[in-house]
Formats: C-alpha cells, structure tokens, sequence
C-alpha cells in the first residue's frame, strides 16, 4: 500500500484564492463602494422597483464554472446594490425595520471571517454572547440571572420564551408526553394587538390557534385588562388551564404599550407565566424621558426582543431572556454522544447555547452587537430612542396641525397611523385615496411608509426605528401626502 | 403652534460617523488585516484557550460614552481575534463545522451593507433568495416546483420540515385545534443514530419524544428497515397513527447514510410523510463518485440541509424544501393587518418567506449563497466535496495501516471514528487515554477533532467539510495520536 500516493493521480484543490493580493484588492474596492453607498444614501431614492429586465437575470442557471470574484462583484453592483429593501434610507418607516450601521456592517466581515460556531464551547464567541446578553439585561433592566439568548429575531424569542412557559405550566412532562389536553387544556391570552408571531408559535407548538385568547383592548389599542380578568376566571371556570399572558411593549400596529406593570401583578397572583414581546419597544426603557412607558417589564417571566430594530443594529439580532434559567434549559436540552462536554480543553463549555433554544449551529451575531455598544455607548442610544419617539411626536402634531390630514390611533411610542381625510368624502373613497397616495410614496422612491387597517380605515403607517431620519423628513412627508390627496381628488372630480 | 422649532432645544443626531473617511479607512485595516489572517490561518495553532485575564475582559461594565471605532477594532484584534473556534483551520474536524471562504467572507459585509429584511417584499433580496432556493433544488436534484427557505441552519430546518408533515398528516385542523391525542396518536420514525434537533423538534411541536420512535441500526449504523416496518406495524395495531419517517443522508456520528431509497418506498406504501435530514451529507449529491450514496432523496416529501457545513459557506444558511409547496405554506401562513400584500408598490411580494417558516424579519442571507456559487461554479463543489470523501477514505486507510490505530465504525462519507490501541489493555483504559490524547491534540492546538461514543468505546471522530484540509494534515494527525498515545502508555506502565 502506498498511502503517499494519491491513487486518483488528482491534485488537492481548496477554495481559497490563487491570488490573495486580488481577494484583498476586491476587499478594498468594496469598502470604498459600500462606505460611499451609506454616505449617500440620502441622496438616492428609497426604493426602485427591480425592472424586468433585471428580475429575468435571476432566472439565471445554475453556475457550473468558476468566474473571477470581481465579475462576481460586479454583477452585486448592477444586479443587487440599486434595488435594496430601503430601510437604511431616512424616509423609511415601514413595518418595523431597523437602519444598520456602518461599523455593524464591518462587524458581519469579521464574524464571517472569524466564522466561529457560536454554540457554546471554550472560545471567544461564547464569552463575547455572554457579555453582550449581560449588557442588555442591564439596559432593559432585567434580572442579572436570567438566561438569554441571541436569536434569529423576536418571532423566534417569542417561540422559544413560550415554549418554556408551556412546559413550565404544563404540570406533567409535557416534552416527553405531548400535549395533552385531557390532562391540561392550556390557555394563552394577549390582545387582538399582539404580533402573529405569538398566534405562529401557538400553532407550532401543537396547543392550536383556539387556545390562544384574543382579548380586546382600549381606546388606546391597550389589552382591556377587565376584559382578560373576565375571561381567566371563565376559562377557569370551564375547566381550561390558563398558563401565560402575553404583554404588548409596542404592538406593531399603533405602538400601543400594555399597562406592563398591572399584567405583572394580575399574573404574579392568578399564578400565570408572564412574558412580554418586546420586540422594538422594550428598548424605549433606554430612553429618557420614556423610560416609564414600560415599567413593570423586568417581572416578567420572559422578555422577547430585537436588536436589529430599535438598537439600529443590522440583520438579524433578536433575544430571548427567562427568568427562571432552569426553565428555560430544561426546554432546549437534548442530549446527543458527540456533544459531551468535557473537564478540560475545546469542549469545556461555559455556556451551552444550544441548549436554550432551536439552533445548534449558531453564528458570530454577538460580535456587532458588542462592537456597536461600544462605539456609541448606551447613553447615545437612549438618546437615539428617544430621538425617534419625539420625532414620531413632531409628526403627530404636524398632522394635528394639518387640517388634510388625520391621525387614526394614538401615538404614544414611534408609531404613526394617519390618513389623508376630506369632508364629505365616502369612507371607501378615502380608503383608496390613501391606498393610492402610499403606492405613489413607494414608487417614486420619495418614502416608503407602510400601511394597516384601523376600524376598518385605510392608514398610512410610519413606524420610526431609523436613526438617520430627521424632522424635516417628516415636514417633507406631510406636504406630499397633503398634495398628493389633494390632486388626486382634484383628478376625481 | 411653532412646529419648526424643537421645543427641547436639542440638536438631531444619527449613528453616523462624524468622519466618513477615517471609518473608510477602518474599514481597509481591516479587509487587510483579516484577508492576511485567512492567508496565513495554517501556520497558526487551530486553537487557543482564552487564558483567564482575557476572559475576564468580558466582564466589564456596559459601555456608557462612545469611543472611536478604531479602538473597538483594536479591542476586537486583541480580545477577539485570536481565540477563534478554529473551524476556518485545516484541521479542525470537530463537530461537523463549515470552513467559510474569503469571499464568503466579504459577501457578508455587503449583505449587512444592503441590510435588507428579505421577509418577501418587492426588493432585489427576495429575488436573490428564489433564484438560490432554485439552484439548490437543481444541485439536490428536488423537484423544482417544491417549496423553499433559507433558514439559520438545519436544526430550524428539520422543525420546519417536520411542522409541515405533523400538519399534513394530522388528519384535522391541528393548527387550529393543538394535538388531540384521543384523535390522532401521531408516531414520528427514525434511527438512534438521528440529530438530536429531530427530537427537539418534536418536543417542540407538542408531539412530545414519546412519539418519536428510535429504531435500531445495523452494523453500518444505518436504519433497521425490517425493525421499521415491524414498529410501524406495531403502531397500528396499537392505534398509533404512524405519520412520518425521517431518513439520515450522513448520520453525525458517524456519517452513516440510510438506505434513502428503500426508505422513500417504504413511505410511499405505508403513505408517510418521509423526511430526509441531510445536514451535510445531502451535498454529497454534487460528488461525482459519491452521488449514489444519496439516490432517493429527492423522492423525500421534505429535505432539510446546511449551506454552512458542505458547502463551505459562512455562518448561518441552511434549506428546507419541501415538495408539497401549498402544504408548506399552509403551515406557517398567519395573517395581520400591518403586512397586507398588495397589488403593486412595494409590498407586491413575489414570494412572501415570511408565510414558510418562523422568521417575520429575515436577514440576507442568499447573497453569500449567490456570490459562491458564482465564483467557483458548481462543478467546483463537487470536486472539494468528494476530494472530502477520497481524504476520510485516505484517513481510514491510514488507520487500517497502522497497528496502534483502530477504526471503531465504518467510514463510508467524510466522518471517522478511530481510537489509539494496544494489545491486553482494558477497555476502561483505552477510553481514559483516548480521552487524553483528544484533550493533548486541542489543547497543543495541533489538531480539533472531537469524540464520540461507539458501542461503550470512548471515539476520536473527524469530520471532514474543512476545504483547506490536506492528506498531509491526516499523516500528521495519525503520527501525532499514535506518538501521544504510546507516550501516555509508556507514562503510566
């Protein structure tokens, strides 16, 4: 046997480059671009909708051979670069979407170099995720004990800070037996305002859509906390099981925010699981002169939420925390042979943080997390929040102020729902004017707001997480939206 | 009214650099300094212990004031840097952990640059991601109108995958009304040899792991078919409902691959939904002698596989297919007012990723995807996955040659089992120097190989997705266990 001897006469190939010193330049090339790309963003339009032309590239086959990383390159700039998302740009509010930051882009480059699994043994990574995971339960003011987790975003916090509360209310072992409704028919409750992500993680979790309760709220778009108490003792009364309720800390419709601190006290003596999706509102705790709006959100028994909205930090970046640590790994701890963690050396694990939720490959998220919290410093974040939300404020008078104009729900957080309104004009009409006057803010690149239906009323919605707005965006928002109605009912009469 | 003025008196501010150049040139320090660390990662130790005074570096208080963000590239460079998992070094082998590549690399800083949230809207990313979902299904050989998702890895894909059977085969509502035991006593099939995210999913799922069956294997740590089909058999007759079969492409002990085929003809008779968990070996598909091994998966009804691991790309990226696209969607298709689709603008989504899987807000990351497919071209990837092969077949054939060495599995795809041995000394033994020898390979930083556990013996086990590993790495990591396990002997006779 001639193990020298490599029997297929092949040569060992890798995918590195043959060239380092051109890998480097394209490196370069690209910092410049993409640096110059954020600089400008101002000047470009929000959005541009890909041509066809450029849609029919994507139909493209499969590559079979190599081609240079700078034709590569290349085709990112003319293919991808024009037609982006638009969150990074100043005038877009819609949905919920957070800016990035150019350091948290260089930040992705390290970690994807470095390329860390981030699952938990004896490297760097870990201690980077645990820090950055103490960081922010100091910010939000959470139990320095409970445990966290970096996830995919808030609708994987919910799920897996829901999953702890189902097996921890359950009362058998609901991991190993299954739902069991003839033992325990749980019930979860939260407002018709919560996020779908709490109605999805219900459905996975095999409890169905029907137990979840959608209580009614205020005119305030808060849950109606007569309402749930009404319903709790009836459902106890039926024989149901009530395990948790869900707390609003910015529901995604109006920026509405629970009374947090009176659902802590109903949960902490009706003895339910409490958890709060804070999905961009539970970091208004950062901001000064806000900070009160979600008092009582450290009693939670689990706090679900996202950096890569309200802390400006790019895709993706959510966390998970629980309270009761134990919970929460005995949820996520399955046992396999060749994950034994060891006394000593790469397997000695500080932290297993495939053990506290889905993933078991896990990524380097902690890195921009902690490298943003260091260049900004939570002080200047504070004052970012609170930045937008006075903004979002200045809007709202604005269109107080503006007879055209009308504001449809509160806004008493970084949400703004509104609609352009004339007298005498049908409630239809006005649903397809406003319909109309936000398709023509998209498609002239000019703003992207997003839209929702309040009382059956067609809103344009403005949701600002965007540290790169200003109050003359929305000054220039206003006087669109006003003479964009105003000539479409001109061209309709 | 004087909306011009800021009643606060305070200036507007942004996450913005004060000075856009110096973060450029930041950001070219460095491009050059990691493209130079990924050069030169093979004369560097894979792994190094963060000694405590680094570690206590991660206890510091939560950044209060700014500081420039060159000093929090310095702290990254000095804290950071150089304790890596090691994964990106030829030989590291632990686990089954992808390698990354320089451009791989690179693409990440431009996804985080776009930072778009590819949920599905009308923007370039969701285009990117469908033409990355249709390459994938091409190169898998699935069928090209089955749905798709990139997800954060193949944990979160087999959840998906096994949602989606759990709701086709329930035979009711079980999305609306939980799991109803006294309806339908769902049974869920697969080997001892399965990932233990399959178990977490079914925990998840509220199915509970007493309904997951773990069948035998056989000598080749393949599945029992006849100890599957009698099981299913059992299962009936005992008024289970057997639901779905999960069939292993590349077990993680021991890279064992079911018989697929079989598996699929099995489902197909007994109508379950068949699962095909292809973490890594899955890619196996692109081997030119090797694709055979995974014949039948693309009859599988889902298939759940990593993007990270065998096809070398960065942290995060793993696909879920699933053939019945509708049932798919079905699954994780929850509505709200705030994400209405609409006929044009901006929210006309030509494919809504947010409606297949858990994720609302979803990173970009199809570009890397997109990006290393171009630059090496498929074919590429098939020549590194079975040169992959042809090094663990090497490997063991080192083994085979060397008295002192023994294979404790077979090795039939990229991961193999092997431990030091000697004549007349007791198993107890062998397990603790064995033991020894991995921690001495780690912690010299040598090599990373981990360990499993095979029939009570105490495995060293090397996985290889590494494309920068070279067979000279496995001649010296053959010379190294046997010079460290002889020394240990001699030590302790």
């Amino acid at each position: 046997m001639h193990l020298e001897e490599n029997p297929q006469g092949k040569t060992e190939e890798s995918l590195d480059p043959q060239d380092w010193e051109s890998m480097k330049n394209l490196g370069h090339r690209m910092v410049e671009d993409m640096v110059e790309y954020l600089r400008t963003v101002r000047e470009r339009p929000v959005w541009i909708e890909p041509p066809p032309e450029v849609q029919r590239q994507f139909q493209a086959p499969l590559p079979t051979s190599p081609q240079p990383p700078q034709n590569v390159y290349d085709d990112f700039r003319t293919l991808v670069l024009p037609y982006p998302t638009g969150n990074i740009h100043p005038r877009f509010w819609g949905w919920v979407k957070g800016t990035g930051t150019p350091l948290g882009m260089l930040a992705e480059m390290l970690a994807a170099g470095v390329n860390p699994n981030a699952w938990g043994a004896n490297h760097i990574a870990t201690h980077v995720e645990t820090q950055v995971l103490a960081w922010c339960k100091e910010m939000l003011g959470y139990p320095l004990d409970a445990s966290g987790l970096l996830v995919s975003g808030c609708s994987m916090a919910n799920l897996v800070c829901l999953a702890v509360a189902r097996n921890a209310k359950a009362g058998y072992d609901i991991a190993n037996d299954g739902v069991r409704p003839e033992a325990a028919r749980l019930a979860f409750y939260g407002s018709v305002e919560m996020h779908n992500s709490i109605q999805k993680a219900v459905e996975l979790m095999g409890l169905g859509r029907s137990a979840l309760r959608k209580i009614a709220v205020d005119a305030d778009y808060r849950i109606d906390l007569h309402a749930l108490r009404t319903r709790i003792a009836q459902d106890r009364a039926e024989g149901f099981l009530p395990a948790c309720v869900i707390g609003n800390a910015g529901t995604v419709n109006t920026g509405a925010i629970d009374d947090i601190a009176s659902l802590a006290e109903l949960c902490k003596k009706e003895e339910l699981w409490f958890h709060v999706d804070g999905a961009f509102g539970a970091f208004a705790a950062l901001a000064p002169e806000s900070k009160h709006l979600v008092r009582g959100m450290e009693l939670a028994d689990s706090l679900a939420t996202d950096m890569h909205k309200w802390m400006y930090m790019p895709y993706e970046v959510g966390v998970a925390f629980v309270r009761n640590a134990e919970a929460h790994h005995a949820s996520f701890s399955v046992p396999g042979a060749y994950l034994t963690r060891a006394e000593r050396g790469f397997s000695h694990s500080p932290m297993p943080f495939n053990e506290y939720g889905v993933q078991l490959s896990r990524g380097f998220r902690a890195l921009k997390v902690w490298m943003s919290l260091k260049e900004h410093g939570v002080e200047k974040y504070g004052r970012m929040i609170q930045q937008n939300i006075d903004q979002a404020a200045y809007l709202a008078s604005l269109i107080d102020a503006t007879p055209e104009l009308e504001l449809l729900a509160p806004a008493p957080l970084n949400i703004v729902c509104f609609r352009y309104v004339r007298a005498g004009i049908p409630e239809e009409t006005l649903n397809a004017v406003n319909q109309t006057i936000l398709l023509h803010l998209q498609e002239t690149g000019f703003a992207v707001p997003s839209s929702t239906i309040l009382n059956g009323r067609f809103a344009l919605r403005v949701a600002n997480v965007n540290h790169r707005t200003r109050r003359e965006d929305f000054a220039l928002l206003v006087e669109e939206v006003v003479r964009t109605g105003n000539g479409l009912l001109a061209l309709s009469s």
